[in-house]
C-alpha cells in the first residue's frame, strides 16, 4: 500500500491538514499524521485540536513514504521552517526522487530548507513574494512540477489532495473520489 | 459574540466537522465542538482523531446557540439519529426559531428527530431517498429554507459553512472570507 506522512505542527491550518489526510486515505494511501512535538493533541490555527498518529521521530523510522505533505497555516508553516527534522526529511525525500507536497504558507518551508529550488510552485498569495526569487512562481490552484506538488489555501485543498492521489494512484483513482465527495472541479 | 455548537459523534466526517468549525470561527462565531460521549478524542470516519472542546451535556448548559451544526459521515450521522440528547436540542432549537444546519448524511438526523418536516432540504445523494417523503428535496449544493440550512458533502462544506456565516453575520462578512481561503464559488 502506498504511504504518506503528513506533518502536524502547532498552528497548522486544520482544514488543510484534515482534507489532506482524509482524501489521501479515501485514495487508498496509508497516511501517518506525524506530530512535530510527539503524540499529544496539537492546537491548530483555529483552535481545533488534532491527535497525531505518531511523533515525526517515530514516523520517520518507518519510512520511506511515497509523499511528505506539508499543510499550511502561518504559525504551522513557520514551525515547519524551523524544524531541522522536517528539513532533513524533505531533503532526503527530494534526493530520493520521491514526492514532496506543500500548501498555503508551507511552500516557504521548502525555501527554508532549500528544497526544490528553481521548480515551478504556487502558494498562498500572502507569501508569494518570499518565493518568487528562488522558484518559478505560478498562480494556478495546484502546481505539479515533477515530484513537487504545491497549492494555495484551504479552498484549494481538495484539488491539492486529489493531485497527490493522482500522482501516486493514477488519474482514474483520483477521479473516482470527486463525485462521492461532491467536489466542484 | 454569536455562537455555534457543532456536534462531534464517533464516525463523523472529519473534513465536514473541521471545515464547519474553522470557517465559522473565521467568521467571528464562537464555536463549541461538542463530543456526544464526553471530552475524550473522537475517532472520525477516516481515522482522524479530534478533541472536543466540551461534552454535549456541558455545552448545552451554556446555550442557547445561534446555530446547531450536524456534520455528516455515515456512522456519525447514525449516532446523531440515535442520540436523545441531540434530538431534544434540535427540537428546542427549531421551536425557538434558531438556526439548524446539517450536511451530507446528517439531514437524516433531522428526520429521525422529526425536525423541520416539510422544509426544503438537500443531503448527500446516497441518503436522498430517505428524505424525499418528508421534505421538499432539492439537489442544490446548499439549501437555506428559513432557519434550516442543509448541504451535500465534504466538497460543499465551504459553501455550507459560508451560508451559516451569512445567515448569522451577514453577506459582507461571509464574502470577506472567500478570497483569503481561495474558495472556488
Ligand atoms: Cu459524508
Amino acid at each position: 500500500m502506498p504511504s504518506a506522512l503528513v506533518f502536524l505542527a502547532e498552528g497548522a491550518e486544520e482544514m488543510e491538514t484534515v482534507i489532506s489526510v482524509d482524501v489521501l486515505r479515501r485514495g487508498g494511501i496509508d497516511v501517518t499524521l506525524a506530530g512535530l512535538k510527539g503524540v499529544e493533541p496539537v492546537l491548530c490555527s483555529r483552535n481545533v485540536k488534532l491527535v497525531p498518529d505518531k511523533s515525526v521521530a517515530d514516523a520517520l523510522k518507518s519510512g520511506p513514504y511515497d509523499v511528505l505533505v506539508c499543510p499550511g497555516g502561518a504559525k504551522g508553516a513557520q514551525n515547519l521552517c524551523e524544524s531541522a527534522e522536517v528539513g532533513k526529511a524533505l531533503k532526503e525525500q527530494e534526493k530520493a526522487g520521491r514526492l514532496v507536497a506543500a500548501v498555503c504558507a508551507a511552500p516557504t518551508a521548502l525555501l527554508a530548507h532549500q528544497v526544490a529550488k528553481g521548480k515551478k510552485v504556487t502558494s498562498h498569495p500572502s507569501v508569494a513574494d518570499k518565493l518568487k526569487g528562488d522558484y518559478k512562481y505560478l498562480e494556478d490552484r495546484v502546481v505539479v512540477d515533477e515530484k513537487i506538488i504545491t497549492s494555495r489555501g484551504p479552498g484549494t485543498c481538495f484539488e491539492f489532495a486529489l493531485a497527490i492521489v493522482e500522482q501516486i494512484q493514477g488519474k482514474d483513482k483520483a477521479s473516482s473520489l470527486v463525485n462521492p465527495m461532491l467536489v466542484k472541479m
